[in-house]
């Protein structure tokens, strides 16, 4: 038994469900049912569980090259030589990573910027990392980047500033399409992406 | 760092992905998405979750008196002096109990069995834990008790089970009622249920 107070007040599953209520996606009522699973699940299963949550931070790393999730040096994807360095996506969080390697769409390297330009919530010029892709762009002779920050405010902010002063380099660079997703209805798709759609059509 | 294998091959956030989407409710995504937030979330945090669900099962016993959820030797509905022992809610596990607490309608005292009468899941009669509801029955001097186990296969034979030996008892034994959910439409709900709504209705 772990000696560190938990700070449960006597209430253990209460102060589980408030803990599980901070996840993204977890409601009170889920928190309710995790916990009492937990409670009826093999105690290995929990443990082992409980343990991988807990070590996960001081398991994983940033990938040394482009700041990619990984429990190595480097990541997966700028270990495997077969992925071409001149082409470069830019993404905001590793999540991201995952979400265009599950699409099978990119066959280039990634850079990871782990923050977006938002001067509003203390992120200025000053303190986005710009100077890191700026060399890596420089040293590694990137032909291509793909900026692939998301459709927000912040986003869109990012994308210009990075686009402007990787620009002055001569290297060519894109951003993602934004319009109605696949699968999506246009009754039911909010104005600022209808417009973009239109704004970003492709002559057939 | 702890020291015990986790068996991650190397893969820590695939690995508590694929312990995640084991958890009710939460599927490969809403996997990820955890994953990813207990890797951007504050460290204390990250290891207080981990710990809370790891230590959980040794945290919580069964209340002497019901077999409901506590961190003490008699869970709060049995400690509090209010809640009549007359009156007996029978039910399956400690998240009814909840359930029925958080409905504010029961001013009595819980049963839980903790199982239901399942021949083909390997409880018969036998394997069954009626002795120590009848026992308590007896000891406390019990004048009702309402069945509340689930409106399933098992959880109506279980209803049956225990009714028949209750009743040998001279105790008054009810269930609770099964009809139309509040708020549910009945177009959409399935004809066991309406079934049970008719034959459950009562005169006003």
């Amino acid at each position: 038994m772990r000696q560190r107070p938990l700070g449960d007040d006597g209430d253990p599953i209460g102060h589980l469900v408030r803990l599980l209520t901070r996840l993204p996606g977890v409601g009170e009522k889920s928190a309710r049912r995790i916990a009492h699973h937990v409670l009826s699940a093999e105690i290995d299963f929990v443990q082992t569980l409980g343990d991988a949550i807990a070590t996960l931070p001081e398991r994983v790393r940033r990938c040394v090259e482009c700041g990619n999730y990984t429990s190595f040096d480097r990541c997966a994807v700028c270990a495997d030589p077969r992925r071409g360095g001149d082409v470069l996506c830019v993404v905001w969080r590793p999540s991201e990573v995952d979400a265009i390697e599950r699409s099978r769409s990119f066959q280039g390297r990634y850079h990871v910027l782990h923050t977006l330009l938002d001067p509003l919530g203390g992120v200025g010029p000053a303190e986005f990392p710009l100077d890191a892709l700026v060399t890596r762009v420089r040293d590694e002779q990137v032909r291509e980047v793909i900026l692939a920050t998301p459709p927000t405010v912040e986003g869109e902010a990012t994308s210009l500033y990075v686009a402007e002063a990787l620009r002055a380099q001569g290297v060519s660079v894109s951003r993602i399409a934004s319009g109605v997703p696949h699968g999506g209805d246009l009754e039911f798709t909010d104005p600022i992406t209808l417009g973009r759609a239109l704004e970003g059509r492709r002559t057939l």
